[in-house]
């Protein structure tokens, strides 16, 4: 399933941990503090133990994951100077090695 | 429909324009820079329009709006020290003035 992932740390340190985590399960980076990707349930549930574990020391945090169906990607609205490629995102596109 | 709006705007000044636009049609903010909140197809409309004049002028934008039905709202998983009232957001939950 595609994810949006959204989330404001205060404390730096915690911040680049959260968002490392996010890049090691390649989620692609579109905004500053939002990543979206493809995610296992497995993968999901991992994440989540992980981010709160690393949030119980902040002082001030929100961690959202949105789950984005098939159906609603076409309706995403994007106003951007470098628009993102959602088949690639969604996994409809695929990369093939010669 | 419930939206969910991100951005990144690298101008100051029009990054505080885009927000009050945001707030200005009572969408909630749930992070610095991530909002919540019910539009109609035509509140949607002139907001895209309103960014897409305001971000004519910034170096390096990015502007999503997600629509978020019903049913997804309920798989949403938030980690936060400040949990949301979704039922609110979603506009089921109402305020009775007596």
């Amino acid at each position: 399933m595609l994810y949006l992932v959204c989330y404001d740390v205060e404390n730096t340190k915690i911040r680049t941990k959260v968002a490392k985590a996010l890049e090691k399960l390649g989620l692609c980076r579109i905004q500053y503090s939002v990543f979206i990707g493809l995610l296992s349930e497995a993968e999901r549930q991992a994440l989540e133990t992980k981010v709160r574990l690393l949030l119980e020391k902040d002082p001030n945090y929100s961690f959202v994951v949105v789950p984005l169906h098939n159906d609603m990607v076409e309706s995403i609205t994007e106003i951007s100077k470098h628009p993102l490629d959602w088949e690639y995102l969604n996994g409809t596109k695929l990369c093939m090695v010669i």
